[in-house]
């Protein structure tokens, strides 16, 4: 147990929202608080007990001076003891929704605040966990965590995948390594929606595969018998890959990162459909623009392309690139055909990139109607409090 | 071909929003016209030509002076001729699409506006389907329409449910028949999710049952397995049953109407299920109420309550509903288990409705991560300029 004056203590100033906080709200940004010399002298990720304006405790926050979030809600309870035992707790609770959702282990574990742990990603690939420790607090508590989720999990090996903006806004540095077992010396076959990826867990982006898209490569893959399927950013093959397990006659993907269509034809190869998959190494746009000019048409065309829009003041821009992709996807779809269009931006919600989307499709001249609207999958749950990491929206349009 | 003078012409007037209309808006309001005598004289369903303020032709739509919609657009081509092969052309289009989405021919067909079919429902049971003229024009035109149906998709009984709300607002009287074949003499069994639903295909609410909610099933059947759980505003049995079929431990289905409730036991019975199936007739806020004062707590609870806010006017009070619904239903989920909230209003759109459940989480004690959100199946597809028709909203929260 924590002695009450064992944790150093910040306080909120009276015009910050102590009743957010009171209701869940995960964060206090750095001008929220009462900011004297002990304050700012806090090591990154130490630990302190949270008062609000008239000295009561809300509870017990991982704090970092560098970061605009100072504070990272951890536990109500300020004489909670941040250990392995509190991290097994939160990991087990996680670990049962994915056990009851998902048949094999292969999901994200650990997605952040919704999960417990502010700033720390788990991604689960079978026997491999691997850790994105994104803020100060786990960086300096890795060991109780990595201990935890091997007790829970029964993993034979954790990696450390200590790379990423997220990290540089906490002031950490890149720093990967593996801290239990072996790392797999090849890329990690995962089965999703019937189709293979593979997932390379060590030199691949971010955790090496994205798992948050897998509801919304299912509905695709429903859309995709017979089709003639174009995947446009299609990294390892997310949306291809699934649409030719779907029975689709023939896809193509079209990526910028070499390594990336080599992963997706390794799992075109390992599931038996190499001989209905094609891969176009270039620029999205370049392509989307070349094939306009060979006058193309596909069955379903899918965009999936990196966040346009991550933060506010990138908006107007994000939707404006967003509308682009939409005006120049649109005029590949043949009549009656399918267009999935998807943005994994936080600033752009679900309405504002459904505008631009169709913006960009009248711009094409077509019309369209709106089929399904998917966003990530229940391995990724929101805090209702953080609106903004609901980032991912899939649209379905006939067109 | 439709001789230019053949039809009315009906003008806009100067402020109307002519350009809304050329983007794709299917409708124009009663104040939006110059409404001269023999615009007034209309007949009800009578077929028009929309013009501009300039005269310029917009296109083809069906008037009903009687209601505050005027003209529905019928087709931008105003020399297109309404007959049974144009609403084959609309039919064949919609049914391409069920087909490839849905494995056996259980889905709602045509689904208004977005469909090309202004104010027309069709669902499909099998052999039968069921048509909702619910605008004015589709009265008139019924004979072609039908007509229609059994020639794109070979069905042998086409019955016509003339009743409900919408045609109210058209001025319509309930009407309903059996217009193609014999009507089934006994509940139609509908197989989704694993489940079987009864559909009374004449004596039902609407048309006998639900497709909307498939997906959303669906996702709760996923979390149902071994669980104990709790299905308020029940209808035939939606969750409850899909959550029995994703092997639920048992499951109790609450519900007003004595007729819904029975179907739900025929159709637990049907599925094998009805040893592990409960329901209990009441008022779902009194049930709600007495399981409270019991003590009575579930792994899964889903509330799917009627449109509480149907409209602007009544969304204040439907919130409020809303927000009731979820502190009742929340200290009912054991800790770690998960509660499903669905509206049906148009007026509260997904974001309103978020809130006012998550209120209704927080006053009774409890704090949420959400899981899922979910919207009507891709049988529902949208107008996108109609944002109105995205009625159905379902979360899933984890307490």
């Amino acid at each position: 147990m924590n002695m009450p004056s064992s944790l150093p203590v910040v306080r909120l100033k009276p015009k910050a929202n102590a009743r957010a906080i009171r209701h869940g709200f995960p964060w206090v940004y750095d001008n929220e608080l009462v900011t004297d010399r002990r304050t700012k002298g806090l090591e990154a990720g130490a630990l302190a007990i949270l008062e609000d304006d008239k000295r009561q405790p809300l509870g017990l926050v991982a704090t970092n001076s560098n970061s605009r979030i100072f504070c990272r809600m951890l536990d109500r309870d300020v004489d909670a003891v941040i250990d392995q035992a509190w991290f097994a707790a939160k990991i087990s609770r996680a670990h049962e929704m994915r056990q009851r959702l998902y048949d094999t282990p292969f999901y994200r574990l650990i997605h952040a605040e919704a999960d417990g742990l502010p700033g720390v990603v788990v991604d689960r690939f079978g026997d491999t966990v691997v850790v994105q420790p994104n803020a100060a607090w786990s960086e300096i508590l890795l060991e109780p965590l990595v201990a935890a989720l091997v007790e829970v999990t029964g993993v034979s090996t954790v990696i450390k995948n200590g790379s990423g903006r997220a990290r540089g806004l906490e002031g950490l540095e890149d720093d990967s390594s593996v801290m239990v077992g072996t790392a797999p010396d090849a890329p990690v076959p995962v089965v999703m929606n019937g189709a293979t990826y593979m997932a390379d867990l060590t030199g691949g982006q971010k955790t090496g595969l994205f798992y948050d898209q897998r509801p919304n490569h299912g509905f695709a893959a429903k859309l995709c018998k017979d089709a003639k399927v174009l995947d446009v950013f299609s990294h390892v093959g997310g949306f291809s890959l699934a649409a030719l397990a779907g029975g689709a006659a023939e896809a193509t993907a079209v990526d910028g990162s070499a390594a990336a269509l080599a992963l997706a034809e390794a799992g075109a190869a390992a599931a038996g459909v190499a001989d209905r998959f094609a891969t176009r190494k270039g620029d999205a746009f370049d392509v989307l623009t070349a094939l306009n000019e060979e006058g193309a048409t596909f069955d379903v065309v899918i965009c999936d392309p990196p966040a346009f829009a991550p933060s506010k003041p990138a908006l107007e821009k994000g939707l404006r690139a967003y509308e682009r992709v939409a005006r120049l996807a649109a005029p590949l779809v043949a009549e009656g055909g399918y267009l999935g269009l998807c943005s994994c931006s936080h600033a752009a919600d679900v309405a504002r990139f459904r505008g631009a989307s169709l913006r960009g499709i009248g711009r094409a001249g077509r019309q369209a109607q709106l089929l399904h609207t998917g966003f990530a999958g229940p391995d990724h749950p929101l805090m209702p409090q953080l609106a903004e990491s609901g980032y991912l929206k899939s649209l379905f349009f006939r067109l």
